[in-house]
């Protein structure tokens, strides 16, 4: 390594973390920006498992990522991997692309980095109690807009004649929030959208998401592509063709 | 969003590229870097799919960061998360750990991105006939250091008593010289050595790796943790509870 020196530091501080229960990033050498890009990698690569809040440390660096260029710059690549691979597909009619709702093609970002008491109030309920898909959609009239890169990327999947699946975690109880909300934000035209019934509160996303997967492909579907901001959405069974992974800084869904 | 007006020079230049078969990362704003970051993530997330060495103008980012400090802050936090995960198991017998061999264990950086030749003919024989995973290793007597992060792992996996399978793309022929390799750097101990047969040479890495984990799983043992900085090591069937997908800016390899 042409580093020697630094990778024995680096390397005592890992051993150092391994004494401690809590995960202990390297974050002497080049203050938090070394330690919070390693941690969003891990996030965003599903090393990290389940996590809560963004570590404290890295409060800022999310915020700053999330609200800035760079998650605008990284889901327009996603999007664009995304399409190139449509575009490969010979699509007729059971080819389909499943999207997820939440923070996949509609945007918790302002309100959870809002700088009011609500987003502060939100923030805490997420850090005690996780997140659950109708954290912000209880009794509200909240409307959600649309992130940008995907309402670009459902409109071309949809010319490309692939059928469109919704696949969220929100419950039927929010149906008609849910469709005035997608519809007034330009998304327009899905073949279904799927919500959690009483019989499936109780499960993890992924086991939710992989049991209504696998209903599409025993109806004969192809599932090419799945566009989510969760690994929950997108492992499990009945895995499509191609997965990909929107960012989110945020918060983990299991 | 924030930032409006700059959300429509992304979408545009996104649309731009929607045109061009190759992918085009939005590039305009902030030089290469937003470019190459964009990059890397969609890269660590297989999000961008099967690709081939990174794109031209991200070269001198892949080779900055694969030979500084974020390839190693950003392997160590891998293994600090891996480790954590591995001491919440109780470890009986019949659990297992499995480890790719290529820069998971033993590291190419300073082969693949040397100033001289020879690196340039890997980089050029990589670009025309992909990645394999005897490319550094024909005839060559060449030594390939251990990634310090996954050597300090590799010891207290095996310290914690998980029995420890590698399981490599490399075939039966290179046994010897893996084994002496491994043991040269300090990874002794193994319980398994997995290469491929003559048999596996037509399959891709994603089926022959979860072949094998199959095996593993028909004579009991669970598969509690994957290290493998391609995700041809951790996807398909017979997943490991927790995959670690270590990074790699170098090739891919399916």
């Amino acid at each position: 390594m042409q580093c020697f020196a630094i990778c024995l530091v680096l390397i005592s501080g890992a051993t150092a973390a391994r004494r401690n229960p809590t995960i202990k990033l390297p974050s002497a050498l080049d203050g938090e920006n070394l330690l919070c890009e390693s941690w969003k990698q891990a996030v965003e690569t599903n090393n990290a498992g389940p996590w809560g809040l963004p570590l404290p440390p890295c409060f800022g660096f999310a915020m700053s990522y999330m609200t800035g260029l760079r998650y605008l710059a990284d889901s327009i690549t996603v999007t664009n991997y995304a399409l190139e691979f449509a575009k490969s597909v010979n699509v007729t009619g059971k080819d389909a692309w499943v999207f997820d709702v939440d923070d996949t093609l509609l945007s918790h970002v302002p309100h959870f980095f809002s700088p009011n008491q609500e987003s502060r109030k939100l923030q805490e309920r997420v850090k005690s109690e996780g997140w659950e898909e109708d954290s912000l959609l209880g009794g509200d009239e909240v409307e959600l807009p649309a992130l940008p890169a995907s309402l670009e990327l459902y409109r071309n999947i949809q010319k490309l004649g692939f059928k469109i699946f919704l696949l969220t975690g929100r419950k039927q109880s929010q149906l008609n929030q849910t469709v005035r909300n997608l519809l007034e934000v330009g998304y327009i035209n899905w073949d279904r959208l799927i919500l959690r019934d009483t019989c499936d509160y109780h499960k993890t996303a992924l086991l939710y998401k992989s049991e209504r997967r696998m209903e599409l492909v025993e109806e004969g579907y192809t599932l090419h592509g799945n566009c989510g901001d969760q690994w929950s959405d997108l492992l499990g069974y009945a895995m499509a063709v191609r997965s990909f992974k929107l960012p989110n800084l945020m918060y983990y869904i299991k």
